[in-house]
């Protein structure tokens, strides 16, 4: 088959030499000639250009752009596809994407492919990035099942866990478990930072360990994803936040009653519900674990 | 030397096994006599028993019970204990010991190895427990300084880092880097339950990976340390989470008010904050990470 990938960076890179692996064309598209030739290096593409002309020939296109630049990237591909040509893309938030897309470009199907690596762009790609992690698939009622089907089949070569929501609910699942934990960690560095006395906040810089490490971690990474939770998965990103203060509040009014038992009730809830978030490392790949919605 | 160590879980069987590899002679001491066999079994200690008289013959005694043991410990431990004994405890909130202790024991400094392991008890002491991980004593104005360098003493023979603060610092710093985590992280998965479409909650435990494992871990520990944290540094804590409160509302109300770029500051001053908080790490045993307060 052919496949197009428009932006090769760490992910869409790691999609070129995965779809190459497995036997397929891949025309490769970058803005910056660079990536097109580090592309061709690395053997991720067959053909790399900074040209949308060459996608005519392709049968699937992955959209693997920043999501801020999906909607520029859409106009300019869109004159040169076959109307049987089925477009996806890889944004961690789908809503924005739908929207955009759909009323566009009937064969379509949002997609989120979760995973990652510390380093970015196509020096970081590689073979196995895909192997058994979620790969939710977006559709919505006007999307066709054969092109549903092809996209399907295409994640499942990568070997990834293949998830199936509407668009809605993706966002609302990722504000909980991705992008609301940034803005708590972030928030829990910002008050550390507060505190006013500089020979406190140096012992608490020298006593920080695993604990704070942990929980500081991914308030710590890199501001552009944290801005771009917000921007894009605005509303979501809200509700929780909303619904994370009132637990909080909930939390600390226990302290301050000095209600040991209810706290430790509390500390035992989340002691025990939290190993259900991550049941599915435990038995990858069992079909009882895909989310059939839409 | 000869050394008294009273509750022989994790810490004090682990310092029994260091000190007797030093050449000190250990005196152990645990209300329930399978402990003391098993402490003598692993080598922790030079003899064990439920009783506290032999501690007369003790130069030094650490008190390693759980902190709410600590008091009554102490009214049956004091009458055997010779005026010259210097007494030390390792818990990891220091005001409430030292209130307790100090009135009643002059030769008392207050102590904090911050180290631990995932298993508790004694069956898991082991060699090595101390290396190169901070030891917090919290001297206050009338801590004789003979008692001080005896105890500065044994804890650097451990390979530990020592800091000296006053113990007030000691719990606003540890409330920081490690109450206020907790009581952070348990409200994110207190928050995520709280998620009332069930097929969502269902699609966030399914789709939870590093960011939200990472964030929830000590949330999702055990409760009982919490209710600790609660119970004997509420005070520091709840100063902590009320200045968290507004970190994050501060937060909120830059994605509410769509301020992309105060956000984007804000998480690059998080960004560049966080690794202040494990300089340490990279230089440990440098004499200018100590801090000597009090």
């Amino acid at each position: 088959m052919n496949v197009g990938i428009v932006g090769l960076g760490l992910i869409g890179g790691s999609l070129g030499l995965e779809l190459r692996s497995l036997g397929h064309y891949v025309l490769g598209v970058s803005r910056r000639e660079e990536t097109c030739q580090l592309a061709r290096r690395q053997e991720a593409v067959d053909e790399a250009s900074a040209k949308l002309a060459p996608l005519a020939n392709a049968e699937i296109v992955f959209i693997c752009t920043p999501l801020a630049v999906i909607a520029p990237t859409l106009e300019q591909l869109l004159p040169y596809l076959d109307p049987e040509t089925v477009l996806t893309d890889v944004a961690s938030v789908k809503m924005p994407v739908v929207e955009t897309v759909s009323p566009k470009w009937s064969n379509f199907v949002g997609g989120h492919p979760m995973t990652g690596t510390a380093e970015q762009g196509i020096a970081a790609a590689q073979i196995g990035l895909f192997t058994e992690t979620p790969y939710v698939l977006t559709p919505t009622e006007t999307t066709p099942k054969a092109a549903l089907r092809q996209v399907e089949t295409v994640a499942r070569s990568l070997g990834s866990q293949i998830y199936f929501c509407p668009p809605q609910d993706h966002d609302r699942a990722v504000a909980w478990i991705s992008h609301l934990p940034v803005m708590v960690s972030a928030s829990l560095i910002a008050a550390c930072r507060s505190e006013s006395n500089p020979a406190i906040l140096e012992l608490a810089q020298q006593l920080a360990s695993f604990g704070f490490h942990d929980t500081s971690r991914v308030g710590g990474g890199n501001p552009e994803l944290g801005v771009m939770m917000a921007r894009y998965n605005r509303q979501e990103l809200l509700r929780s936040l909303g619904q994370y203060r009132q637990s909080l509040d909930q939390l600390m009014s226990l302290i301050e009653q000095e209600d040991g038992q209810a706290l430790e009730q509390l500390l035992q809830s989340t002691n025990q519900a939290r190993p259900q978030f991550f049941s599915r490392k435990h038995h990858t790949g069992n079909p009882s674990n895909t989310t059939l919605g839409g």
